[in-house]
């Protein structure tokens, strides 16, 4: 543990980001370029969250299943868009057990082609359908600048992949998943996302339609980090996974994808955590309390760690996952420090007093607007009596996480610009990070390409109806033509 | 659905099982020669043994984490040993983001090499030891003849790399570790196991000692279904994965690594199946019970789904992993067979007259002997009223489970051959597949190689003391010297 203090988020964003993930122990790089090392309290969060989602999923009538790593390289190319996507980013094998492979394999980079290759097989009758698969796994990407969780190599992630006999249930699977999607990122990330489809030239290679969950970071940067694909019949026609329909007649089947990965990881620590360390939403935190007990004597210790194992006995058994810090190399100052860093939700300081009067004292990670206030530039101290701690531990693990999405919420409503009109005004925006800018758009292509080129900002998402603006613009923000629809701006990572 | 029947065990062991796993749709071959896909009934077999194995990993003090596919080639390189076990097994990437690469990487086969080299980063002092770590991963080894499951180019693992102070810890971390599979291996796969020391010459590539645990299959084929390796200072002195010791000396490591992969389902199928197909154990069972309604009229369908449904939510709500039945695209004989080949432990018909019964009807997977006995030539089925049912169910299903193991050790015990001591006859039972023979042996590797030149047989393992004969065999079975131990003698998968 490094004494000092981290670079703070105002001084330098992206320094800070690469500390907290240092220093929470959450990642690391390796010794291949671009693939990271993912730490125990990093997987932990990652673990949460395959539990959460995966109990979505399957609550929506999906199965797991996996397919292999490699994809014959002949695959990638079958479907046109999806090759022109996906080719310069290949990791390919051409040496296997000593010889030179006759047809290269690709690592996959998503597995659409050889998914579908195997559901063609798979189906030959409207009755085979729907099928409604998800697989946990690992793709490659090749990337040269990488950040950790952000932008990898390697990274893992989920990929579901459903076939269906018509366009309308298609398109039903991409948007039910989309809003599984939302609900796992504001109820389990605590982290609010704008739902709406993407553009064309944002739209996923083979795709006949992207649709994203889009989230604001804290230096105002957009974090793309769902997608949910209406693949139309693209694959289907690639891969020939037809059906016989209830017509008997020959049809190509309806796809769909979707998926996360851990790059939530990364938008869930640019979401919450603070100049003090990393913050995590209760849900998905492997040690949601940590006890740090306090004594000076022997005497003292003896009572103390009696009742510190007592509580942590407690709590375990109410279903809080509890850590009881015993470690006698540092003192609790040097404790709080860490537990800071690594963001466990709630610390327990508990010392010779506080056994005395059957009472622990409660300091949440980040300040409860629900509880008592703090002194100015004092920590937020909660007195709990020893009758009713349980109870009182899961009312603060509910506030902190309500607490943490309304923070996030407030913060990006502040930084969301609407109606913006004028061209000059919307550069200056970007140019200062202002966040997510709403504004009318033509919907052609031209327009879209020169703001990206000129300011780097791009069409996070064309909003769905809840998010639009009360006013609907009139005119495009770039060209001045009338406009076809809303669309939200932003720079993103 | 194929109607016909199974190539019977007797008959053709190989085709049986080929068979088994394409119609209970647990996995097939993927167009990438080697590969397999697990479909979703094989892949929530494998979801339920990773929840319990990871249950067990964390209860004995593991944390997970992730590390990258790809290892630089010249990793590999630096434990000799290593090297040259497994350089004819691997899958290299020479190209990437369309580029040839400067130095090779190669798709991990094992992870020894990446993971000791970031813990020679981590640690420095004996504080930061010991460090417990298991990852859930995808590996790849070249293999030209590959079995679904068995043997396979890539298949699904976890895999144990820990790091002690002191030569004893890391020899006792791996011989828990070897009682934690054996213990998953008879309480959840009801699969029996001999646990022994594997001889030099069967030693994991760059181990100390290597320990495993070894099933009995009905061919009579050996298993080895998971393996535990003391490591010593092998991979920390190649890594320079040192630590100053408690006497402010700097001392290399000691490591341990232990395995065990998706080749334990064929384990499964291969120990508990039978020619009407898969039988799995209720506890890897995905579906436990399937309840299959049985009506003629419209009436009557009427009232057996109702029953049906809320006796679909009462063993739900126990927490059975229940399905209920209800295409009415089969009839119910079509359905009895559909779930015997899919190996569902228990089945419940409920027709009419069960409804008026306020009975069901059970039909075992297999013969219970703790239960009344069927006719001769016909099924055993059980009636059980309704009040009772909840508690039946769970019972039979307990029942099953133990069942399932004592039927697996009658099995092995009758067909461990003990007191082998003349070369021919050990030459004979091989030949018939007599199943594990217990010989003496004298330590030389010229005998052991002799044995397996001539007969396929393998040293399966130096057994415990607890699976050694009651009488210590003299000498050895191949060249008449003094025997140093026994030895269990099988051909293996």
């Amino acid at each position: 543990m490094a004494a000092d203090k981290l670079p703070t988020r105002a001084q330098d964003f992206s320094a800070w980001y690469n500390e907290i993930v240092s220093r929470a122990e959450l990642a690391e790089h390796s010794p291949v370029r671009g693939c990271m090392v993912i730490r125990p309290n990093g997987y932990g969060i990652w673990e949460l969250m395959q539990q959460a989602l995966d109990r979505m999923f399957k609550e929506t009538g999906h199965q797991n299943a996996y397919f292999p790593l490699f994809i014959p390289q002949s695959f990638i190319t079958k479907e046109a868009s999806h090759v022109e996507g996906f080719a310069p980013e290949l990791a390919v094998v051409t040496v296997g057990g000593g010889k030179e492979l006759e047809e290269p394999l690709v690592v996959r980079p998503t597995s659409e082609t050889i998914i579908y290759s195997m559901y063609a097989k798979w189906v030959q009758s409207y009755r085979d359908l729907p099928i409604l698969l998800n697989q946990w796994a690992n793709v490659v990407r090749w990337e040269m600048r990488t950040r950790l969780f952000l932008r990898t190599m390697e990274f893992l992630w989920q990929e579901g992949h459903t076939a269906h006999e018509t366009e309308k249930e298609a398109e039903e699977e991409t948007l039910k998943m989309l809003g599984v999607y939302r609900t796992f990122a504001e109820s389990y990330m605590a982290m609010p996302v704008l739902t709406g489809v993407k553009t064309d030239s944002e739209r996923f290679a083979g795709a006949l339609r992207t649709y994203a969950i889009e989230a604001l970071m804290q230096d105002n940067k957009a974090l793309q980090a769902g997608t949910s694909h209406n693949l139309g019949q693209n694959f289907a026609k690639a891969f020939e996974l037809q059906f016989q329909n209830r017509s008997g007649e020959l049809e190509f089947a309806w796809n769909t994808s979707w998926g996360v990965s851990t790059r939530l990881i990364g938008g869930l620590i640019m979401t919450h955590s603070d100049d003090a360390g990393l913050v995590v939403p209760p849900k998905l935190a492997s040690t949601q309390l940590v006890i740090v007990p306090i004594f000076k004597t022997d005497a003292e210790q003896l009572t103390v760690m009696e009742t510190a194992e007592h509580v942590f006995q407690e709590l375990k058994a109410a279903g809080i996952r509890v850590k009881l810090d015993d470690r006698d190399s540092l003192s609790p100052g040097a404790k709080f420090f860490d537990w800071e860093m690594k963001g466990v939700p709630l610390r327990m300081e508990l010392g010779p007093k506080d056994v005395q009067n059957n009472s622990v004292v409660i300091v949440p990670r980040i300040l409860l607007e629900t509880e008592e206030q703090p002194k100015p530039g004092k920590k937020q101290k909660l007195f709990i009596a020893r009758p009713a701690l349980k109870e009182r531990i899961l009312e603060l693990l509910e506030k902190l996480q309500t607490q943490l999405f309304q923070n996030a919420l407030a913060r990006r409503e502040a930084n969301s610009i609407r109606n913006v009109t004028d061209y000059g005004e919307m550069t200056q925006l970007v140019e200062r990070d202002a966040g997510f800018i709403y504004a009318g758009w033509c919907g052609s292509a031209e327009c879209e390409a020169k703001v990206k080129e000129e300011t780097k900002a791009t069409i996070r998402v064309i909003p769905f109806p809840e998010f639009q603006s009360a006013s609907k613009p009139s005119h495009c923000l770039v060209c001045g033509n009338s406009s076809k629809q809303e669309v939200v701006w932003a720079k993103a990572y």
